[in-house]
């Protein structure tokens, strides 16, 4: 559990500082989570936030064609990620944050990251994944397989330094499962929760609703049992970006969320882990419905709303300066003794 | 008048980047408008943001007590600006921007700052100002010195390299003019724009609303004519400040604007020079009303909602970050001939 005690004496703090109580606004409060998530008030900056990028294929994306992208996007741009070249690397050298891409079931030939980092590939769990509206994604075996990967990446990322996690997400035809799971999870019909993802038109639009809605009915009866849900009507990279999430907070490191792929996975891991949600913040509203959906269930109310919906762990990143301005200024503003101001009360 | 070419360049580079066309939503609009303002496409950060907050007591805090601190906090807040221990302070650290805290109109002896710089008051235009619910704030003469004063601000803040400007503000009860002038030049009743500012109760607030509306009877008739109006029902720092943003735009310098009280130096401002809110953005929503409805006289649609009403230029500087991403991801990003991505239409 993050440290109560460090959260009172942050919420005690921001009262002795020279501006009247709660003029920061949401500052106050994200700086009250950081002493509570760091056990210690003041807090520092994060110093070492990471980006760990899930990307996968989905089946469903063939069958159905739920995005306006082929899938062979997501192979590359899982090299754009590894040359440096997508938005999620020029914002993560911004914000200085690390940037990790993991091939967890991407549909393409081995070998295809040779020439600039197989290590990216290594430890693929599969090759695509089943098309949902009709099949499972994955088999038991496969899910556990992916959550534990996302586990190890957890372990691995802290013992680099990490300090502050996000999960992004590359897979064309990932919104559809994301949907999926989200629905189910928070009680949502499918035409509410399917959203315009890449940017389809009305017919795919049409067609992505349909598909959604099949996938529901497949996973209803899963609904108690995580893992079993993850393998009927998730993903593999949507698997292991839950065990991430939940060993995150299991190791008491905590997390920027981001759009609607990791707010699925969210959705899932506090079902896994109860009380993870503690460790999170909303790092922005996606446009993508369902994102608000899971936000709303998870009492999660982001900090950014400028209508991204790029995925990619994009828009948490965007939130690293809030962070970074809500633990410089309880850190380092003057008191209303120190600097000699006035108070309301005197 | 910025430059629509360079506006159409980047909205034509937007298109080319590996991304679906509009998923990094405003922040596209963001690098849009840095080019029109910078005249090139791509953008360059901004590399000196500067900040100039306008200080000034108020008479309508004395006589009508609007405000929940005493008027002297203006002059303490002023020393910690000073030496650094305010909001404004540690966020424009943050964000690599400069302070500037100039006292247009403190009610303060002379002298108070000699300990520590005593240059920060040797432009005063004069001691408080009248209380507006029943006098004039200032003279014509007054008035106009003000303005000059504050375009000078904007001549010397461009000469020590500023590209970016922040139009910031302290003074105990200057929410009460700024309400008044928003009101009287959106239209909007007493009721309506009055907000609690650093957080009166309701006793204050009743106070307060009927002051913003004994104001507006006295400024209705300098409507047409915002020198006088801000004689009127102004006050020396919003009329410094408004003569800082009207010159701003002069100088084609870009602005990001902060909470009411820059909102209600802008309204003035577009009068002087129609025009002049094409080069400026909203930094913030505050939670003042005022602020709101200012913006959206101005078509302003603002980059951060985090609940601040603290002015100083806060919000302002808390949307550097965004300006620096956008134009990242305009200037840095992979297109998808040079990452050979798949585009949809492929």
């Amino acid at each position: 559990m993050p440290d109560e005690d460090a959260a009172a004496a942050a919420a005690g703090r921001q009262l002795t500082l020279t501006k009247p109580a709660g003029a920061l606004g949401r500052l106050e409060e994200l700086s009250v989570w950081m002493c509570a998530v760091q056990g210690q008030c003041p807090p520092t900056p994060f110093r070492h936030p990471a980006l760990v990028i899930f990307a996968g294929d989905h089946g469903i994306a063939r069958t159905a064609s739920t995005s306006a992208y082929p899938p062979e996007v997501t192979a590359q741009m899982v090299a754009n990620f590894v040359t440096g070249g997508a938005a999620a690397n020029v914002l993560a050298r911004q914000m200085g944050a690390t940037v990790r891409v993991v091939d967890v079931s991407v549909d393409a030939d081995a070998g295809y990251l040779d020439a600039i980092d197989p290590s990216v590939a290594a430890r693929r769990i599969r090759r695509s994944c089943g098309s949902i509206d009709r099949e499972d994604a994955m088999t038991l075996d496969e899910t556990a397989a992916a959550i534990a990967l996302g586990r190890a990446l957890t372990h691995e990322e802290q013992s680099a330094g990490a300090d502050l996690l996000i999960a992004g997400d590359m897979g064309i035809g990932n919104t559809t499962p994301a949907a999926t799971l989200i629905g189910l999870l928070t009680g949502t019909d499918a035409a509410t929760v399917t959203g315009r993802g890449t940017g389809i038109d009305d017919a795919t639009l049409t067609r992505k609703a349909s598909a959604v809605a099949a996938a529901m009915s497949r996973g209803a009866e899963a609904l108690d049992d995580p893992t079993l849900l993850l393998a009927r009507v998730g993903s593999p990279d949507i698997a292991a970006m839950t065990g991430y999430l939940a060993e995150a907070s299991a190791r008491g490191i905590p997390v920027i969320l981001d759009g609607i792929v990791s707010c699925a996975a969210a959705l899932v891991a506090e079902r896994l882990s109860p009380g993870a949600c503690d460790w999170w913040i909303a790092g922005h509203r996606s446009t993508e419905p369902a994102a608000s959906a899971a936000l709303t269930a998870l009492s999660l109310d982001p900090l950014i709303d400028l209508g991204l919906r790029l995925g990619e762990g994009t828009g948490a990143l965007l939130a690293i300066p809030l962070l970074t301005a809500a633990a410089g200024t309880l850190s380092e503003m003057a008191t209303f003794d120190s600097a000699g101001v006035t108070d309301r009360d005197a």
